[in-house]
Order: C-alpha cells, then sequence, then structure tokens
C-alpha cells in the first residue's frame, strides 16, 4: 500500500490528503469576501497552497467539483475560475448547486490531482 | 509521477484526463433531447465515446456520481441506465438531486474508471 | 491495467469497487432510524463493515463526501462523525445540501479509501 500523508489534519477532517501519486483536498470554502467571483479567486489561492505543499500544482489537478450555493452565479464563479487556470491542462469539472455548511459560504471547491 | 493525459481540452475544462491507470470525466451533460431518460441515454452515450477514446470502457467504471436536476426523475434515470449498465461491472454510484448550470440539463453524470 | 473487484454487485450498482490499491464506495445510506445523528452513525458503520470487506478501514479513508437531505442538521451529522472519525486519520470532506433518492434518507456518504 502506499503511504499515506495528512496535512493539516483537525478532528473532523485533513485539508489534503496524499496518497502514493495522488492528492485529494478537502472542499475548500472562503468567507473573507461576499461575493462569487472573490470567494472563488480565495478558494482557487487556497487550492494553489494546498497542491504547493504537497508538490503538486494547478496543472497537475485531475478533477473538480464545483458546488456554487446559487446557479444563477455561474458566470460569476467562472470569471475567477478562468483567469486562474492552467490553460492546456484544465481538469475534469463537474459544477452544480447546492447549499453549503454554512450561509456565507457561495461557493466550495473539491479537486483531486496528481503529484 | 505518472503521464496526465488530457481529451477535448478547452479553456474551462477538460471532459476527460487519465493519471497513469485512472479515467477521470468530466460530468457529462446532453440537452439534445428534452426528457430525462433520454438525456441520461445520450450521457451515457458520451461516456462511452469518451472512455474507448481513453482505453477504457463502461466494464471498467470504479464509481459513478448522478446529478439529478429532479429527484422524482430517479426512475426515469434509472430505466435508461439499468439498460446500459455492464450486468457484472457496475460502479459505486452515488445519486442526488442538484440544480444544473443550465435549466435544460436534467442530468449530469461523472465518473472514474480504470483502464 | 490494476485488477477491479466488485462487492456486493447488484443489477444497478456495486458498494464496492476496489482497483488496485483504491477502494470507491458507493453513497451510502440507511433509513432504519429517522434522526441525522442515528443514520449518521448506521451509514458509518456500513463504511466500516464495507472497507474491512476490502481489506481496509477507516484510518485509511482518503475522502468523503457527505451528503446532508437538510443542511441546517449539520451539527447533529457531525455529532456521529466526530464520535467515529480517527483521530490523526481524517479524510479530505466535502459536506454539502442534496435531497437523496428517497425521503427517508436525510444522509449520504460516499469515500475513496487506501487499502
Amino acid at each position: 500500500m502506499p503511504p499515506i500523508q495528512r496535512l493539516d489534519t483537525g478532528p473532523r477532517m485533513s485539508q489534503a490528503v496524499v496518497y502514493g501519486d495522488t492528492v485529494y483536498l478537502a472542499g475548500q470554502v472562503n468567507k473573507d469576501v461576499a461575493d462569487v467571483t472573490g470567494q472563488t479567486a480565495a478558494v482557487l489561492k487556497q487550492i494553489d497552497d494546498l497542491l504547493a505543499r504537497t508538490g503538486s500544482s494547478k496543472e497537475k489537478i485531475l478533477s473538480a467539483t464545483i458546488y456554487l450555493a446559487d446557479i444563477s452565479k455561474f458566470a460569476d464563479m467562472n470569471k475567477a475560475w478562468d483567469a486562474w487556470v492552467s490553460a492546456g491542462n484544465c481538469p475534469a469539472r463537474t459544477t452544480l448547486e447546492a447549499a453549503l455548511a454554512a450561509p456565507e459560504y457561495l461557493v466550495e471547491i473539491a479537486v483531486v490531482a496528481g503529484k
């Protein structure tokens, strides 16, 4: 069995789990800003930071699942996504609407990446 | 690190990402038909086609997540699913209701497969 | 290609799929009890049992996605989760609200684990 490495492990979850050559991130959220574009940019920055700590990067993301509290904000989310994603290295992606753990959360993004 | 191969890579996402022996597909949608059974069949055909291009097939699907715009159409979705899935080789599956990126989308299916 | 092993394979899905060193479980649900804390505990027991049959265990869970029929029950779900999860070995986790396949289902949990 490949080794399992966990980052930022609290009593409930880890923010990243590395299993051999694959990285699983917890769904990332950020309520420091109050609009979807800004929250998406902040979440994507958190993803960059977590991936960097595992030896991965956005160029190696395999799949991303994007949860939007209000699907009518799809274009607002994509504004930050499109500015961030690595051209030529885009992941498989799924986007859906879902109420999230706190009403302040407008977007949550979970990714699986290679390393 | 295993090689990453991406199929149908646009500016926002790839429709398939192959990482070593594992294939991640983007959530597949199809609005060419207006009923859930028909959309599910069309989506499953897209999954067949994408998997074939990666050297995989429905017999090798590991997990499937099915998003239904209206969970009351669960039986209608399953009508197409049950006719399609490979007996003896069914994936782990999760089905939930979620509003999708466009109101015309009644079902979206994301899969992870071996190859 | 690594071997694929499937457990509890019915005509529609398998409850567990093992692919090399990775285990994918179907979303687990349980309607034997009528409250979220009790359903979560029952679902987590099912996950323990399925993982044990694959040679895995909760200490090796990589990621978990938790679907709550009513996100306002987040704390009730966590009561069972926190009592169950392996301290120091928590998975990456994502929690969202989603209507599930039957109204009796208050929570569904899907996991990916190492073995």
